[in-house]
């Protein structure tokens, strides 16, 4: 399995398998060229990175990370993770934990001092995953939308 | 009031706030020139801003407010806000709730489809005010220190 940076050519794969969630079913819609405006947006914001985990050729995973500068903690640099996916056929195989593990090393090299993501409520699998990785579910994510 | 991007001479009182807090006490170091380059990070960094609120020439509150470019809701931009802190005298006054509606304003300004924070479980008063600007609790924030 190969870990790296998406392009444009992962779009269609990435959207799939955002697409194929029981939250995401109702919120995407494959072969909108939104995808694409935002690839490029990511692409352009300093500190932001979409990963793919790619095996035999085929995209079975991603996950993006930001890095958000702050004043708080002394200044402190703080990786987000947002969209951890894995391929329906790959799940179970170790594929989401390389991909986390992938962006915990990207986050110590760029110098952050934390990482920090939210999941839905309804997410428990998520959240012993991450418990297990040594995530601690120390806050609240609120959400509103606009 | 008046509500406006913070400037390097506001990082001080910036600071301050941070670290009159029952969380923030322990791990802020007024002075520390790490503050500054963060500062410098944050203004560098496309879609990131630091907000403050002035009164008579003081500044008396601030927030972080950051644009997320994504894949997933067919390429929604997110909307981050992060460090909200109001000064101890300006207190239940209603500048932090400013701070808040500016923040979606421009969120909304941004093509920003929705708004996300997370704040520490211990802080029952912060959650109860989001969940009165109309903020739902429906994720699970986790974080780890690297």
């Amino acid at each position: 399995m190969m870990l790296r940076d998406a392009t444009p050519d992962d779009i269609d794969a990435i959207v799939a398998m955002l697409a194929d969630d029981p939250l995401g079913r109702d919120r995407e819609a494959p072969g909108d060229p939104a995808y694409r405006a935002a690839f490029d947006a990511i692409a352009a914001q300093q500190g932001n990175a979409l990963i793919v985990a790619e095996r035999d050729g085929v995209v079975i995973g991603c996950l993006q990370l930001t890095f958000l500068p702050g004043l708080s903690r002394k200044g402190q640099i703080r990786a987000q993770i947002e969209g951890v996916r894995v391929a329906r056929v790959a799940r179970n195989g170790g594929v989401g934990a390389a991909l986390v593990e992938e962006a915990l090393r990207r986050s110590r090299a760029a110098g952050c001092g934390m990482v920090q993501l939210a999941t839905d409520r309804s997410r428990a699998d998520a959240q012993r995953f991450y418990a297990r990785l040594g995530f601690e579910a120390s806050h609240v994510g609120m959400k509103m939308m606009l």
